[in-house]
């Protein structure tokens, strides 16, 4: 049976095609010009189309946050993977056979620990390893300061044992936190500088650093140039979220997923109308929540997909949530959206929100629909 | 090849059979004691072998939150099943097919909408669904209140409509938001109470009404008696949670989910060790944010699954989680939780951390551990 809007099982992950390619478009442009290789983070989708559509487009290479990812992938014939989460010991033998069956995982560390298993473990095997080493270069998570000498121990202790070190990266994640141009492009800066620092000091001990590898949406978009940087690493841009909307580097006509789902009831002397996407659909994510404007759980569309000024998603169960005006109750929910209606409710967060479907339901302009599977799981 | 906790891939969501089976045992004689039958929400596992051993205790039927689970609990044996949210219009021909192929389906509304839809299919079909009307006791989400005239209205159409009345059906979930085992007392009578008035209204206008259900975890297991009521629902009681301790219907040694994550980092100075449970594994669900002991995404256990006091997971990126103590930092964490230690995470809420895996791992008394699959999706 061939679906519509009208007709598909709620709730359901709709992806606007027409948005997609604009986005993918837009971000290939941003790499062209800033003269480096997109390698599109795939955690985001999970989905084949989505990544075939990234390479079409100019992509090359992808970003993986789990060696399943890798797998699936790699299954899908795409060989070029960058696996840009700290190596775990007990993955390498996994890492391994990805290799030995002609995938060019590329792994990564930032301790000695970390350099020390890959060495070991790829010696005893007879391996090189392609390795990269991770830079902190914001204080957000991983990573190793670009002027910490455990750089060049790690670097070191890797090309000494016959590895392949291949070079930086490093992800300043804390720009999702920023919502401001100006800062973003500072932040952009921060994030090369102190990469291309960490690939200086490398180059400067005498040791091999091809790959400066930096990125996320928010810097990815607005940094103003990025000299001696090869490679972008993003994910969510394929997408966007409301999340980068307030961040501010994406418009609403950017949004690309959202959640359709049917009025199932309403409690109407509170103002509310429940629907059938409780959190279970949109996710529990709630990166609003500390941004300049927390559309709780999502912003309300009607089902063409044009958002309805002040009706927020405000509460989630399981399987019910809550759509009330973000200022005041509405006396006249129940008329505005009676049993029945159907709606689309953007998301806070679509990694998030499009890992609770099984499936996106790929929206042509023309209205039509195709079920693109996504995976997940580890 | 047979796992240990030692040789599991991480993140993996870990079940431990002990606790589930003396989960199941508790809340079965507390229905036995109060005197109704048990019909456990399946929403919060998703698995086959968790209901086959709650309906091995002795529950009779199950509640389903989802049109999917009734199709894959129907397709493993299971012909009792009631669908506890809100029928939509649009599911009402899978719901008769279900019901045409041997299940018995129970479906539910709350609306004058969601009665005439049902009444119309059911009569232009010539079949009498059974229909259970929702009752509103708390103010939470859905249903009718006990007194409103909408309820007989509703009622009335049903049954004029030749549907068969099954009777009605409440679910205090604020009780999630209590502490206080009188407060919750409290509340399961006001539970009680509502839900038996309605059923005395319709039975005092000359309706039927066989079933008076009512359940949360929380009340099922404060409320002092049950009169009048013929089936109570439960759901997360089967695995507890971080939530569930708060509230204080649980003690630790009933945990009985838990994520085993790996340490693959640290930023020492900041005490942080980074484990591969991110939020991709946890769920974004930070349920305990609003409670009296605020949990961050998790409490730390070793891998034998003891809590270690004071370690949460603080943050959560899509596959990094933050492990620090919660008051002030540890300038040790590194040697305390080295590069490759193994930890197991209690989760703030069983159902959305389960949600995130494609299965469970069971855990048995001596350490073997078998795969228990899940589904997901609508």
């Amino acid at each position: 049976m061939t679906h519509t809007l009208a007709t598909l099982d709620t709730p359901a992950a709709i992806v606007s095609l027409p948005r997609v390619q604009h986005n993918i478009a837009r971000m290939q442009a941003r790499a062209d010009a800033l003269g480096v290789r997109l390698r599109p983070h795939v955690k985001t989708t999970k989905c084949a189309q989505v990544v075939a559509a990234q390479r079409a487009a100019g992509a090359q290479g992808i970003t993986v946050s789990t060696l399943k990812e890798a797998e699936q992938f790699f299954a899908q014939g795409i060989t070029d993977i960058l696996y840009a989460v700290a190596m775990a010991q007990h993955r390498l033998p996994q890492a391994l056979a990805l290799r030995q069956r002609g995938c060019a995982l590329q792994i990564l560390t930032d301790s000695m620990e970390g350099a020390r298993a890959i060495a070991e473990f790829g010696r005893a095997q007879g391996h090189a390893f392609d390795v990269l080493v991770e830079i902190d270069t914001d204080g957000h998570r991983s990573g190793i300061a670009p002027d910490d000498a455990l750089l060049l121990e790690v670097a070191g202790t890797l090309h000494g044992a016959g590895m392949r070190l291949l070079g930086v990266l490093t992800h300043a994640g804390s720009s999702y936190a920023l919502d401001d141009p100006v800062a973003l492009a500072a932040l952009a800066e921060q994030e090369r500088a102190g990469c291309v620092r960490a690939a200086e000091r490398l180059r400067a001990a005498g040791l091999p650093c091809p790959v400066v590898s930096v990125g996320s949406t928010p810097t990815a978009l607005e940094a103003a140039a990025l000299p001696s940087v090869t490679e972008l690493r993003a994910g969510v841009y394929v997408f966007f979220d409301l999340v980068m909307r307030n961040v501010g580097v994406c418009r609403d006509d950017e949004l690309a997923l959202s959640v359709l789902t049917t009025v199932i009831g309403h409690q109407a002397d509170k103002g509310w109308a429940i629907v059938d996407a409780g959190w279970m659909a949109m996710s529990r994510d709630r990166g609003t929540a500390r941004q300049s404007r927390d559309y709780g759980y999502g912003q309300v569309c009607t089902v063409d997909g044009a958002p309805i000024a002040g009706y927020l998603l405000s509460g989630a169960n399981q399987e019910h949530g809550i759509v009330s005006h973000a200022e005041g109750s509405d006396p006249a929910i129940a008329t505005r959206f009676p049993v029945g209606t159907r709606l689309r409710i953007w998301p806070n967060h679509a990694c998030a929100t499009g890992a609770q479907f099984p499936a996106y339901q790929a929206l042509a302009q023309d209205g039509s629909i195709t079920t693109w599977e996504r995976f997940h799981g580890w």
